[in-house]
């Protein structure tokens, strides 16, 4: 068994973290910490894990975490990187599912998160937590930057086609839409349901912090600089991210049959057949990513990408990296059904 | 015309107060205040009324409200207590959609809202703006204690049984449910949208500040007092209200006639046909009462009654008693088609 | 391993079966039949069952029933009452999520569904369903008859207040709530999102199908006659029983306590602490059946109690009663927590 | 006042065509048809409508429409180019909200919508009604092809970087979001509440029937052929459609300052301030566009652009149509807030 522990907890991530590992066989979760809940029972404050986590939120400095072999943070940005270096030394590995960490170039993560980055001597240890691109090196890694939702989805959409060289690489529109959880447990007033509900809008098009996480990965894959525009969007539902990919097609080859192979042995991401429109619906709950390919016209391609932003996108996707980093089966855990309807 | 003033107005009474007045032909905004938003345009705030309302949001005490002929406030419970002296002093009639003048009983109103009442010498003269129960002391009234959502359709259901001695007084039961906007704009975590949607849940069973609102109107329906359970739930819906009223029926007549004679000339109640479900969609944005009465057995009363919490249980009903107040007709600026779908 | 069939399985409370089924450590679905559906992949009409499900719908009279150990019917009422006793003289157990057998007084059940019941000589066979309160019946029937969703809700709500004769027996009231899954997959304009988002909405006020089955339990608890007034209602929600329960209380006891008592040893029932408002979410997806108990005043009592209509309510209570049937732990397959947000 | 009929009724189309006609000050309306419904109260299938409608549907052909002066189509596709040339014979004016005569090129209209056109003879004369287009011709015109939905919203979002040749007109992207309500009142398995709800999809990435209106209306703008791809989505809301427009720039102008400018007299389109993303909460209910745009990149233009379908996408375009048919003010029966929230 593997003893594991949680900075931050209350937020969706957290809550979804709490419900993943409840039903994971190598897993014993002994301290979650929380600055806001210290003392409460973390069923008091999530219901919905009665019976399942008997633990209660402990302050973030009590020495709980001693004893941990593996910590997740889902805590918003700027704590991971203040906490990681005395965690490393105690002989933990860590799994950020912050930002803290998915940034080479510090001044770029400096200007996009508005603080100096403390634990800069860390960040070329941290693997880029998406096991698709990564899984060798996140197998032996000691801090892993999980992937944002945004970008797990748009990179799973783009890869086949920026690794064989048929996207314009110039031109690359993700157009993307995220459900409101991805949003965060924040009182705030337009994340009100009575300000979400019934109700569409784009944000943040002149610029968002995961663009330059996905640029970073796009370039990556493809050994240069890429171009992208991206444009997030809030939809009216809890959980989910659809992103619409359109790229020109510079290649003659058959696309299907290149997301099916580069894929194949994948086993959360799902190549839907010809045709088809993932929803995201299909994935909810579940750590798996559904694609679709389009070529409407000879020249353009549309991509179709689906996660559950909360596991896919987040919680699976850190106890994923997890079972990587342990040698566990990666699928130990997260291989249930989504929830349908 | 008649200048009108609003106190408060960044909540979402404030914007269904808003948006009815830009369509009234005989009323003219002169001022809103708001503390929090003093100093920025109304339609920056509200995007919806760009082009509709041209008004700056000003600080309370300005004396912005000085020419006012109406002030209404839509402000939180213990504001208007503490201004409407002086704006009576003035000349102005005010309407309260707060809470600060409905009951009559003074310990009853602190006890519920935690405050001492400032303006206790005020309440005698407060008439509780119910059309359908008060219309003749409406015209009149120089202060208006505007009715909650929930007593709104709970009274207005109820109002014929109890008139006509057809109920068991003691042993009233109301199941009510409300949309999230209800609760108000407010900026708490468990009215975000990821937290409140694909939920349904019932709180305050042990107590709720409506129901010594309620009880005091059904009492001086009944002229005795009268024993109510009142259940409130949230659903995830923005607007509506839903009552599912309970009684044991105390007499053989004719219940949907008896409905039917009561509301005849009232031009915001209707009753459905024999059989009838009224939705909450039937009355979205609209300032109607939707009332059907069932016995599913000879004793058993089942009455539904439907409202939308921001019209008909806030600011239409507001605007009635405006109407009311001024002479005018009491449908103008209120006579239009619920939304559906 | 254990091999099961579904009769039907195109609706909702198939395509949870198929769900919970596919997790389950100790079936194998050897065969799933549909009219409609036979020929075509089950994961082509529920792509979230893709990698999860390798089989096609077959028709319904093929044999491929033949070899099974255990049989669901989730299908429409009419259905499995045609097909039972074939099955059962195979030596086949049957599940039967429709209402064909749950009803003991045939002439009831020939009024409410509106149809001959073809084989009467099984229902004095046929076990309800219910574990909490049959569940040593359900170990050795050959035909259960799983209960509804509201009936779920309703008779764990009331049983330990009726069992212990502290309710007013001819006067008890249900005020339920359910999701639109209730309704099932059926293409019905009033089931479309356009009908029933943002809406809420009471049915059936003069009558409805789970009365009979309701008071037949509630009965069977009392040994004696009860007399109940039951009001469902539909709330813009995908997924969710919500009953509130009213009685007059005709005893002095600790009802906490008494709850607390009554479901101890059970698995899938959880009282919550006094005060408890329990919603909806905080069972979703999840075979579990939360409960709050309230005295809003000394002689009235509020019990709220929710589930999952599609599990707890459904397919999970069924494969609840197969372990049971099969000797399995009771929670094998369904010990997982409810998804949230 | 002005005697208008409507064909068909029962679609949500026609319903908010009824909404808004109930309103609107110098419009009887005489006649509605409706094969399915003929008999019935409208308000009987449309409650929200008591009180405001007084009319039963009639059959289509029982000569109901005879005097009137104007008669909407508010029918699937096939219906009007039926019933067109006899109702113009009587010298009735057509407004049809189908896309019967909105493709000028028979071919392209008869392979997307799968028959034969009855009426090419009429073709030539329909005028396609978006005012700020073609004001002029629809004041004369006795036949309005109303435009649909996502055209409306992709038009109105270009027009402006077309007629300024600031964009590259052989890649242009919309990626469009529609409410629920814009597939119609159909009882279809995939519209319904439990497959719609907290979930989003995009659909015909192959082909849409709007694909062949839009490019028709862009390179009339244009003068010349253009290259659209159009992706939409279907998303967890009643009503509203959002347009993410994507194109290279060609020109250095001020976006802002163009689209402020080309659309300053027009009464129901609305320039966001710079930096705006418009929701389609701000429309609901309303007869208005509203647009933003953006250049995230010196080479890069995104323009956001957001109406309700059933509004400025259909019903209350029609209307506006209709006034500018008759000589009435414009904004007639059109001047109200949106509904928000």
């Amino acid at each position: 068994m593997i003893r594991a522990g949680i900075v931050g907890g209350t937020g969706y991530t957290g809550v979804e973290l709490l419900r993943l590992l409840s039903a994971h066989p190598q897993i014993t979760l002994s301290a979650i910490t929380s600055r806001s809940e210290a003392g409460r029972r973390v069923d008091e404050v999530f219901p919905s894990l009665r019976g399942r986590i008997d633990l209660k939120f402990t302050i973030p400095d009590s020495g709980a975490l001693a004893d941990c072999q593996v910590v997740f943070f889902a805590t918003p940005s700027g704590v991971a990187m203040t906490q990681a270096k005395a965690l490393l030394n105690q002989g933990a590995r860590i799994i950020d599912l912050s930002a803290d960490f998915r940034l080479k170039d510090i001044a770029v993560w400096e200007k996009w998160y508005g603080a100096k980055h403390t634990s800069p001597e860390l960040i070329p240890d941290a693997v880029y937590g998406l096991p698709e691109l990564y899984r060798e090196k996140i197998r032996t890694a000691r801090l892993i930057a999980n992937p944002g939702c945004y970008p797990t989805a748009v990179l799973l959409g783009f890869l086949p086609l920026i690794e064989s060289r048929a996207a314009d690489l110039d031109h690359l529109i993700a157009n993307a839409v995220s459900g409101v959880s991805g949003a965060g447990r924040k009182a705030e007033v337009n994340l009100l349901y009575s300000e979400a509900a019934d109700s569409f809008r784009a944000y943040g098009v002149s610029g968002h912090r995961h663009v330059p996480e996905i640029t970073q990965g796009l370039a990556d894959i493809a050994k240069q600089i890429v171009g992208l525009t991206f444009v997030p969007h809030l939809a009216p539902m809890i959980r989910g991210i659809h992103a619409t990919l359109y790229t020109r097609s510079t290649s003659r080859s058959d696309l299907q049959k290149l997301y099916e192979e580069r894929y194949s042995s994948e086993p959360f991401v799902d190549i839907l057949p010809p045709g088809g429109h993932p929803d995201t619906r299909s994935v909810r709950g579940a750590n798996t990513c559904r694609i679709s390919v389009h070529q409407p016209s000879p020249s353009s391609v549309v991509v179709l990408s689906v996660i559950d932003n909360l596991v896919k996108g987040a919680a699976g996707q850190a106890l994923q990296n997890m079972n990587l980093m342990s040698g566990l089966p990666e699928t130990l855990g997260l291989d249930y059904a989504p929830i349908v309807p």
